[in-house]
């Protein structure tokens, strides 16, 4: 009556010194050079993550999340690729939302991030809700996400 | 000077073509038919969840919940059945409060339900705390959680 | 090109009668008498725990941490020891922030907690951020979390 699967790591492309603490759900993604994953983590199918990012515990990367060089990505950290917008959930592939992140940027610990572009050199505050595209650098927190004041 | 318990399938009741994914801790609940599991999930004593319903990876749902039919809870859910209001915690079950989440109910990532009812046709957006009763359907979100607008 | 690290318990000074659901992830921290530790969760380095503490699933306590006696830590709840404040993170372990948490205090599920000192008998409501110290026993909610009334 029931179909076990077990946690693991299938059809995922490594770069050079990758470390990841298990367990995790890794699949049919792929992770650059230097990439760190922690504990309980789950990352989806066509993710790309970037060179040095660090994937803290915790968190869930859905398919079709772009992340950069750089980044960290800290604890419990969800991200989404449907809107429910109209009030139903997209079963079907193609219709789910893409997200990039771009390099430098910091995703403070049970940030929720919806599916948006966010430039280089962006930091996120822990517990914010980003629910819009964030074109410029800078400090954003808050619960819908706001710009706050520029990185130092 | 410590007791292990390893991470288990227990006392829980299946429906039909269930699926999990490992590792999850579950126990004394029942699942109905076509329930999907996501990894690192906890589900408490007392719970049901209802046919065809998805329960994604991080979410812990706590003793005393029910959940409809086709609902789509995100990653990363919390549900509560303790309110602290006295600023103590109950140990005593039988003070445990109640959720009812009705069908077709789908709940965005990280959010977060203190015991309370919701209808059925209900979206709560990512990120959202859900304080009070959902009498109407639509679509809530945010810290507390407000009505938006209709579904479609 | 990948290295693994097991889901593990490593140098972790226990107290009497803990009690432990695998899997964790835990590290060179200390835990007192009695003190639950639910499954998923992560703690790290110099972590202290007190007598009767009762740390929820899915819940991270960064490096640094300091929680008193009979405190309620819910589920997923994050604590986080940077504050990104210049737009980089820091991996020198000597900068890392400072969270204390005194005896009596509640937290309620998927809280984020900032580096910061929070006295005996608070109440934190659920899906909080807590931004500041908090110098007064009462409960405290919202992102940021704010005073909302007294403990009865």
């Amino acid at each position: 009556m029931q179909k076990l699967i077990k946690n693991n790591i299938r059809d995922v492309r490594f770069g050079k010194k990758c470390v990841i603490v298990k367990p995790v759900n890794l699949y049919e993604c792929e992770l650059g050079n230097n990439v760190f994953i922690g504990p309980f983590v789950e990352i989806g199918k066509d993710v790309k993550v970037g060179n040095s990012t660090r994937i803290s515990s915790h968190t869930f990367i859905c398919p079709k999340v772009k992340i950069g060089k750089n980044c960290f990505i800290g604890h419990g950290v969800m991200f989404t690729n449907d809107k429910f917008s109209n009030g139903i959930i997209n079963f079907n592939e193609k219709d789910w939302l893409k997200t990039k992140i771009g390099n430098n940027v910091l995703i403070g610990s049970n940030a929720t991030i919806m599916p948006v572009k966010i430039v280089d050199n962006v930091v996120i505050g822990a517990g914010s809700v980003v629910t819009k595209d964030i074109k410029k650098t800078g400090i954003y927190a808050g619960n819908p996400a706001k710009y706050l004041k520029p990185l130092k």
